[in-house]
């Protein structure tokens, strides 16, 4: 008889590709968390009780806007090269604080989103800083793959603009080859680009 | 008879000192701007037309958020520290490709904010650069007097944030002494941070 294959694995792995928004049942899979689930853990965010406790304390205390949400800074630990600008909700933040790996909020997908679910090119902590009003995050990661580019660059910030002098503003490449094809790596999912 | 002086001269110049809002009327009084004010001229920012226009394309069609601004990383040219996170309103992007200094919006002051026209720590341009989907700034910059932030450090960004281990979360500085006096640089001004 030989081993007996489910004839629908085939579709669900192709589903669970494009199954974009659920990322993160791909991590489960593929990466397991090593950390406990201390979602509902009140102690890590402290309540911001004033101006001196915020600027010079040593407790974490983020500043989430009306959205929900805390902007992210992301960099290459050993370029300093800035990789990407995101967001992450509390959910999003503590995930980072426990497993070590760099979780956002997708606005676009409106969802918890740990990076690298899709493309296996995770982001692995070296060092996490809080701005001195506490309403910004920068992690200083190093990356799987070398690559934090949906669009298959290294770094997001892949163009540069001219600046002080007169003219039309025409922008520069940075990366004259991309690290991976989006295509292979993301299929038909959802440019996250939005007009 | 002598020199005449006027006799508000010393609470004129106080009240320039204090009056943080007015910031920019001292960056004119301090720095001229060499370049021509181009604030109405609609060709530096193209109509977003297509993801892939937005993506790969050469123009600058940046995407301001609802309220109207676009988040910008600021980091040192030299050591790629990240130095601060802000925000730019269409004004600030302009003034800032126009002089090669960056200006913010503040949103505490709700205006528009030439970095240095209060501390005299103005921050000039080495790189500028957008991400892919042009809805975030970087800006590499040389910053006068050594520091940005106006807690008195380097960096906004001197406290970092454990990650990984069970425990309390308990925040390290990463400078220990401050660069300048907030006091004497930033007078009686309001504290930009908000609860």
């Amino acid at each position: 008889m030989g081993g007996w294959t489910c004839p629908c694995a085939g579709s669900l792995e192709g589903a669970m590709q494009r199954f974009y928004i659920g990322g993160y049942a791909q991590q489960i899979r593929r990466t397991p968390l090593a950390a406990p689930d201390t979602n509902n853990d009140p102690s890590i965010f402290s309540p911001r009780t004033s101006i001196e406790q915020v600027e010079e304390g040593d407790v974490l205390a983020p500043k989430f806007g009306a959205d929900g949400l805390i902007p992210v800074v992301t960099t290459d630990a050993k370029s300093g090269e800035v990789l990407m600008h995101g967001y992450m909700n509390e959910e999003a933040l503590r995930r980072t604080m426990e497993t070590g790996q760099a979780h956002y909020y997708s606005r676009s997908r409106q969802a918890l989103w740990h990076k690298g679910a899709s493309s296996g090119l995770f982001q692995h902590l070296v060092e996490m800083r809080i701005d001195d009003d506490q309403d910004a995050v920068w992690l200083a990661v190093r990356v799987d793959g070398g690559a934090s580019c949906h669009v298959g660059y290294r770094s997001c910030f892949y163009r540069t603009v001219p600046f002080g002098k007169p003219g039309p503003v025409k922008l520069t490449f940075t990366e004259s080859e991309k690290v991976f094809d989006p295509k292979e790596v993301y299929g038909d999912a959802p440019n996250p680009t939005k007009l």
